[in-house]
């Protein structure tokens, strides 16, 4: 389907979904991907959502609803019976299914698995429940195919054929030991060009990499990328292989993550959307607006020190802003390099030295630039000793707003603290108060007033 | 290999490197995955680098040299004759022996594919040298399966036995018809489960995602994401099969998007890492901080029409670094909402007007709610009219930021300026003065002195 057919497609199915024009709905489902729906589902109202969930084929409705988040799930499904819900996860993978079921309390859970026909399919799902969402059991499905390591390629075969209607994309043969402990893997490929007497053993690829299925999230997604894997399988202590996480579940944690990172840079304290309610996303916003404002009143407080010294040049009130500003600008900078190098390498090996020295060449590159050009600018406009108390102070600032953007995030990230933290109106805040004392303790050291 | 094992390897890789032990270094080789060396690589002198390149089996090499930037390849392999380059790109996937030939000369590059032994391989890099690196075309590669339509289940496995040592890793067996437009695809299990003279047509999977050649790598990401696609088949304008572009290119790029998004928002405008030249991360990180001086000049120059206001009332100068914080995180926050929402959807799809409604609610009760705490606290340490002014300024420049930060992201997309840019120091400046300007006018209107 092209783009244009796709972004009509899209609006006839929202006239469709505002006139509650069943018929439409079902005759577009036919010819829409399940992904276009989830799309622009969150966009309707929940009354609509309903209609949507009731009207489409229930392949569709569960595909859409294992893309939402679990309150939403929870709303929608609110006043649904068990059994349209298991027939609903039924056209799930084990681990879509789980975080759907993981939005209902405990009873319903079960009320859901006991109507679960495929019975291989209600324990996977037990087991999947067990673990926690953002670790390698809480990502990993239950949908691959294992073969033993004595077996002949026709018996691999076999076993493909069994299970191909469970698994939908086979994307590598899993080979493991009559205890079911991980050996190795065999690729498609060399199953199809193999015959059918050939030994899995022969054509096995051993010491092939795995995770643990309490490794974290990150743990799991830095190694998919690292070693560019598609499919990585999953096993317990006692190396028995549990499940296998796809890529595709990586991609939303790294974009996830990101958007994490992000957030808590602009100070935001939870991971919010723009759809979420205005309780929520205020819940959010003001704990570091509050931290921010406690550190302006504490400016105000520390400023209130040199009240003479202001009532005597009220010119120095003019360059409170160019010197928090600048400060702030400063130390956002260098916290963003230090926080994506952390993230793309997860710690520095060694050549920390090196990375100081380089950071501290560029504050005094940049801070002599910014000085330098001020100090231009306001002798024409100012007194001498005015531009000199603000450019030595810009300078000391832009050295000193560097070296807290390069430390902080590397103290935050020693004490497992995220050091995107670091980038936000924390640093901002510290800057400001930092600039303020040079500023106005420069100012009393050259022009040499008394304590007002 | 356990994490313990890995890092020890590492460990033992680098002594090695650096007393330069090439016995060492290629019994390492041999247990350790090239994604290890390629992490660690960049950490090494350009000396240690070039005896790494030398030292270590081709193949190692390839890989290492495929997953650096163009200026260090160029450096690395720099006196380095075209027969070595031929034989070192000869193990790497088509796309990456292109990007590594892009680092050097036309002629260099001629010289090089003229001692390509494979033919087919050589046809394929020039083939891919033609396309800009940022569209699909740039990430696809040659390496894949095609079977014709009308073929059977056996002439395409005998047709996969014939690529099977060329293409590493096959995902999906593209379907084409005699002339070479694409068709659909056939999946592998499908071939293991049908019997040789099923026809392929019968088994083809039909109207599958692809993309053109020239679409840009955000919107094949963007498409990956939202289909789940571990492999996408790149068409010309035709419908022809070109190429295919896998998860793990993929991945690369989001990350990478993510990364500039970020550092424009922290005002750098050129993508930089902690590892480049002291002139190239002040080269991108300058031009910001100018625009956040020249911004600050300004409100000096603006504070400076009330000094005479601030000469009667010096406590005025007190609440300027809380007014300009508050401002700047207000709009950062309100900016970074609506950038992630712009990159996760690409536009908004209606809506538009219960998203301001929105964000207008929550910037009222955050500016309530820090205007109310802010005049309790200075009600204890100031006059009533100081404390009134304060507050009154602090809610209008949240309401006033919250605006500006839904606002500016949005102008920007739509005219195709990268939205992140309306995060950075950008809106802090504006804010800064917007906040600076509401502040001494309400002082103004409140107080009704005359300018100075």
């Amino acid at each position: 389907m092209s783009q244009d057919q796709e972004k009509n497609s899209i609006l006839l199915f929202e006239e469709a979904v505002d006139s509650q024009d069943a018929n439409a709905i079902q005759s577009l489902a036919q010819e829409m991907h399940p992904a276009d729906f989830e799309e622009i589902f969150p966009e309707f109202s929940l009354e609509n959502q309903r209609f949507i969930i009731d009207t489409l084929p229930l392949k569709s409705s569960a595909l859409i609803l294992s893309n939402l988040d679990e309150d939403d799930v929870k709303t929608i499904l609110k006043e649904k019976d068990p059994l349209f819900i298991s027939k609903l996860i039924n056209y799930l993978d084990s681990d879509d299914a789980a975080d759907i079921l993981l939005s209902f309390p405990v009873k319903t859970r079960e009320e859901v698995i006991a109507n679960i026909e495929d019975k291989e399919f209600a324990e996977n799902i037990i087991d999947l429940l067990y673990y926690e969402e953002d670790c390698a059991g809480g990502l990993m499905a239950k949908e691959f195919i294992t073969t033993n390591i004595n077996w002949t390629v026709k018996e691999c075969i076999e076993e493909i054929r069994r299970q191909a209607k469970r698994v939908e994309k086979v994307l590598t043969v899993y080979v493991v030991d009559d205890q079911g402990i991980l050996q190795g893997r065999v690729s498609l490929k060399k199953i199809i060009l193999s015959k059918d007497d050939v030994k899995i053993k022969d054509i096995c690829i051993p010491n092939i990499h795995a995770v643990q299925t309490y490794d974290s999230d990150e743990d799991v997604a830095d190694m998919m990328q690292k070693y560019d894997l598609e499919v990585v399988p999953v096993v317990n202590v006692q190396g028995k292989l549990m499940g296998r996480i796809t890529i595709d579940d990586i991609v939303d944690v790294i974009t996830e993550n990101a958007e994490v990172d992000q957030q808590l840079m602009a100070g935001i304290s939870e991971n919010i959307e723009a759809s979420d309610t205005i309780w929520m996303i205020t819940r959010a916003r003001l704990p570091w607006l509050i931290i921010g404002m406690a550190g302006g009143l504490l400016g105000a407080k520390f400023i209130g020190l040199f009240e003479r010294d202001l009532a005597i040049i009220p010119a120095m009130a003019f360059f409170i802003p160019l010197i928090t500003a600048t400060g702030g600008n400063v130390g956002i900078q260098s916290s963003t390099i230090i926080v994506q190098t952390l993230a793309s390498s997860g710690e520095f090996l060694g050549k920390k030295r090196k990375l100081f020295a380089k950071s501290f060449s560029v504050a005094i590159i940049n801070g002599l630039a910014i000085a330098i050009l001020v100090f231009l600018f306001n002798i024409a406009f100012s007194s001498f000793s005015m531009a000199a108390i603000v450019s030595i102070s810009l300078f000391c600032v832009v050295i000193l707003a560097s070296t807290m953007g390069t430390l902080t995030p590397l103290v935050l990230n020693r004490f497992n603290i995220n050091p995107a933290l670091a980038s936000g109106p924390f640093i901002t805040t510290t800057n400001d108060l930092l600039g303020l004392a040079v500023y106005f303790l420069t100012a009393r050291l050259l022009l040499g007033v008394g304590i007002g």
